[in-house]
């Protein structure tokens, strides 16, 4: 017995049951009453856990985080922590491993804690109506957005850099220091999520100089972890591929790059410029300083948890902000 | 009025009317309805909320984190929060400033939230009995000691490395491998705290091999952030004193000195050999890889965890686990 059968019992949709169990007041009384019905009478408890069903909902606000070997996700996550405590809430954290879903383990996180509001901090970027119903409560997608989803603008909130915008600008910022053969490394370039943005905001900085898309500069490393940076690149150079820039989708690897070309013996940035996306506190100490695109990680954090206390307390529609990342300039980028 | 003029007042220690306040078992039945009757009496409310007094306890464990800018304590965090999750209890996690006290925030949060133990993940080295009674649960030192402080072992647990040991063992390393003019790099010398126990083991290992300990060479950076280990470097270089190699007391802090030696024109190793204390993932990816002694990060999370449940649930005394550190050979450390 599923959320689906109780729906179909009643004739109503998969939300229509999510918010009746959530005891949200967007349902008639009428069919808040045969939903009720229909759960006693098939004995469904939604997550296995009886006192769910009686516990009224908390102070709190879940936190979810994907991709924990991200340094960004660390700085942003004390930023989270304080601003949602600064609003009088608890903060209920888990840290989800990788091959955890993030819709799944906030929809369980609700209902077990009865939280209020939920915050993903990173996520996946094609979400449908369907399955986003399992949440009751609002929620806000933290660093990324629905690019690839079928969600309505209003039903949710999203705080992110234009991922496609800031790799067109890191692109053409190597470009216009004169390089032509420039490598891309990314997890895969068709992930529907931030990898397959960036990859697109590459090739429309290569087109538009006249520059064709190779191939064979294109870099899938398969995950975002620092060997998979240090691996692709190293795997890169070993292929004999010519090039003399390379665009990471991410500081960390793009750090594990460097140490792949140094390794290599080639030198940054005489034979390879290095630009990545983050602009941590971190490659400020590398050496060189790595040339990057910055996110506003501090911003993005605080505008997330305003917005999710918006539409927790006010019951706002959802709200999507595009804070603009700037060029940090270091030592990784020389002219050719 | 405080708790110490209710303790006053009643003729007891601050200790009791802490057990008294925080309901625990070991204060008579007399005692106890003295100072709760002195309580109402002056109005005396714990940390301003008057719902703690008549909350019940929670299934909440309070984490209290140090020093956010060391990457060492975001991956723990990890492992503290998945292991406190899966022993069935909450998580209330506070990030704290640089200037905040770990006690009084953690005196502090136990009332509010209404916790049943404490974690605290880096701290001081030096706490009294007498501020340890604010806190009414049974707590961890999760990565310090309290070497320079005076609770009876038995009131209190720790998981740390031995950070004496470890910083000999480190410093004995570049003894080793040539080395007698070895810099160092410490928060401050006389910290009573970290700091201070891991320039006792440079000194020692230093005096063990008949050099003596040259203050031109030992710097106090003021900081554990990353701009004070490249300053701290950067301000010996430019005093023209004369070193082959640096002990530096954190990883963070020593890539900063890696990069204002070569900001400086020196070559690592082969002007100056640096190692450090912690060996993170992230420093194997460092050029060169950053030679350190590794903190078993996870080791120490996880068994810190561990001993506080059983304190919780089992009512067990202190216990104090000393995990050994083990060197990590990189590309940092030449031979002279």
């Amino acid at each position: 017995m599923t959320i689906k059968d109780i729906a179909r019992e009643c004739g109503v949709g998969i939300s229509t049951v999510s918010r009746v169990l959530n005891n949200r007041p967007d349902v008639s009384e009428e069919v808040r009453k045969k939903v009720l019905a229909a759960v006693e009478a098939n004995g469904y408890i939604p997550n296995n856990s009886a006192r769910d069903l009686v516990r009224s909902r908390s102070d709190a606000i879940g936190v979810l985080v994907r991709g924990t070997g991200n340094l960004f996700f660390s700085d942003m996550l004390k930023t989270i922590s304080a601003e949602i405590d600064r609003y009088g809430y608890d903060m209920v954290l888990r840290f989800l491993r990788t091959d955890d879903d993030e819709v799944k383990a906030g929809a369980i996180l609700e209902r077990e804690k009865k939280l209020r509001g939920l915050l993903f901090l990173g996520g996946r970027f094609n979400y449908t109506p369907a399955e986003m119903s399992l949440i009751g409560v609002p929620y806000v997608c933290c660093s990324y957005t629905n690019s690839f989803g079928t969600l309505r603008e209003s039903d949710f909130s999203s705080v992110s850099i234009d991922d496609f915008k800031t790799a067109y600008e890191a692109v053409s910022f190597l470009i216009s220091a004169g390089h032509r053969r420039i490598a891309a490394f990314f997890d895969a370039c068709n992930d529907h999520s931030i990898s397959e943005l960036r990859y697109d905001g590459y090739c429309a900085a290569l087109e538009e100089n006249g520059i064709s898309v190779d191939p064979a500069l294109v870099v899938q490393t398969g995950g975002f972890e620092m060997e998979d940076g240090y691996n692709g690149m190293k795997k890169l150079i070993e292929s004999g591929a010519e090039f003399t820039a390379a665009f990471v989708v991410s500081d960390m690897m793009a750090i594990a790059a460097m140490k792949a070309l140094r390794d290599c013996g080639k030198r940054v940035p005489e034979d390879c410029s290095v630009i990545a996306i983050d602009g941590l506190k971190l490659s400020e100490f590398t050496s060189p300083t790595l040339t990057a695109m910055v996110q506003p990680g501090a911003e993005i954090a605080q505008e997330s948890v305003r917005i999710l206390m918006d539409m927790v307390e006010n019951g706002s529609e959802g709200v999507h902000l595009r804070p603009q990342a700037y060029l940090r300039t270091g030592g990784s980028v020389c002219r050719r």
